[in-house]
């Protein structure tokens, strides 16, 4: 017994894209939902991410001294940013998880893990990008 | 015959959380990998989204003006974004699907459906937040 | 009279930064002004700013429409990305004043005003980059 | 002689102001400039900020291990953030430098020095908000 639903362990782009748009049109907020809208709010939501790490320096993997309090805000600023990043992508009509897993792929294809792995060089500039 | 894959229609936010550790693992990229390099690679990535909408102006839904490349180069944009915040998430030992439910159950509760459709006042002011 | 005082018509980004590092002296706030703090809280202020704008749709120029009070607070949030702008450049080494002047002459070159002004195909794109 | 001109020493937000004027204005670029399309630009200036910063890790003030050609870099980019914070200003109908003078006099009453450096409890969180 983990405590973790099944649903949990298998969240979907598309549940949280239906979820989204359920939530809106319920409210009658879809008129409120163009592409800049969203956008911006997505940037607002980047903000208050930004917010909750700008006072503390360096901070390592996993949190240690996080308290669950911070880390339950920290789960709420991170879920802002990608439900408006779902409502964003659903509104332009562009599917996302079809679209990043063509990116992870277009990746791999640029970063090749021979030449990053050996020469750190150019990778380390870009690392990730 | 869609040609969309069963992987494609059911992209989970557990799948690219693996995609996004393998791709570093291989790369021996975890070292750059910290909550803030991550969250400033993110904000990097919501810059490059805002560069496609900058000059624009208002774009309706469904971007019926913009061709295949500019969508193509849209989804890559979106996809970034959302591989940074299910990296972050991960490095901050936060299950992101897990929060995203949550919230979205939260913002059910701070926004009512009929509070939210009947008085548009209050409502419209933060709608969506 | 025009109620504007001479202060207020030549505020100089040296003055604003002057004023900014005196008050993190004061307060012994200098140990948090680390440059990728102060990155941070300008993002987060960036993300105040757009929270402002993100339901509006399209807004005119002058913004005709706005109430004194809306435009204050428009005021408050320009003004707080601008001085987290000007102390973390001064925590750089950066003389902003200097560079901002020099990046006019460097747009300049970039986009000479006869071949924009005629062909607006490649600087329509790129306007203002 | 320090190579500093008198110009540098004094610039002026109403300077900048001006000179992003006239560069639209020789342009034709006015069209382009409403304040949402700014701000996206300005969104997107902070992304290439932040790009410069995002896997470098903690950096200490003065950038002591940056070379020139990176330190020129990092003085365009947080003049782009400027120059189109500026130009957002005054589209806006705003004076930015009025405007900043206020909220450090505002930022004055909410940090008291004597409440903020005695007890570091409730100002460190929100240190220089």
């Amino acid at each position: 017994m983990t405590g973790i639903s099944k649903e949990e362990e298998s969240v979907t782009l598309e549940l949280l894209r239906k979820k989204m748009e359920d939530f809106a049109k319920e409210r009658d907020w879809e008129k409120f939902h163009s592409p800049r809208n969203l956008l911006l709010a997505l940037v607002g939501e980047v903000g208050e991410l930004s917010e909750i790490f700008q006072w503390k320096g360096e901070v390592p993997k996993g949190l240690p001294d996080w308290n669950e309090k911070e880390k339950l805000h920290l789960g709420e600023e991170l879920s802002d940013v990608l439900l408006y990043l779902v409502r964003l992508s659903d509104i332009c009509g562009i599917d996302l998880g079809k679209a990043a897993l063509r990116k992870v792929e277009l990746n791999a294809i640029k970063y090749p893990v021979n030449l990053c792995k050996s020469s750190s060089n150019k990778c380390n500039d870009e690392a990730g990008n």
